[in-house]
């Protein structure tokens, strides 16, 4: 069982995302987060490592005691990825993001999609 | 119904994929993907809008009377998005894109995911 650069790097960010302990937060975003990373979702623009792991605090504050887990591989190619995970929890739901890495084996791109796909019909 | 420039861009761009036609395969390209974008899947690695009318045309040489059809709406915020497509045939197959804009609308960058998402624990 070999996983990639990019696959590490997930795991390590479904981590830090799913531990209540800040420095060990930080230590893990450290390893797997670049330092001028970006990370957008449909709620936050964060630029930067140390602003990740703020964005990352607030999470851990507002939703105490929760994780997030992967539900589904990680599917790679050329340096960029992407997966599904939920918040576990009653109410999680499926979000789905789409990854890449620098040279080294940092994540230097997150883009998070909320929800399940729509219909192809659906408009807003 | 209104649809942003990405959204836009996409129906062009399937429309392009979807074409037998030669001169309106890089008339499409030309109002939906940017010259200098990027074009990357599994199996092909893609520089600029020549080439990818290029390739585009192999696609159609080598399955004529092919088209793609969205599978899934366009999931889009902060000037990127994904959607789910397949080849229309017997053995169609989804797949998942990944797309970004630049500022004049065009896609600069599309990330192609082949197959469905694996289950978490799956290893290649």
């Amino acid at each position: 069982m070999t996983s990639s650069a990019l696959e590490q790097a997930v795991r390590v960010y479904v981590a830090a995302w799913s531990t209540a302990d800040e420095a060990a937060r930080r230590a893990l975003l450290g390893r797997c987060f670049a330092a001028e990373g970006r990370y957008v979702d449909p709620a936050a623009q964060v630029h930067g490592r140390d602003a990740l792991v703020a964005h990352a605090r607030r999470f851990a504050d507002r939703w105490p005691g929760s994780s997030i887990a992967l539900t589904s591989g990680v599917d790679e190619h050329n340096g960029a990825g992407c997966f599904t995970w939920r918040v576990v929890g009653p109410d999680g739901e499926t979000l789905r993001d789409y990854v890449a890495v620098d040279g080294d084996g940092r994540l230097n791109e997150v883009r998070g999609f909320f929800g399940s796909y729509r219909s192809p019909h659906q408009t807003d």
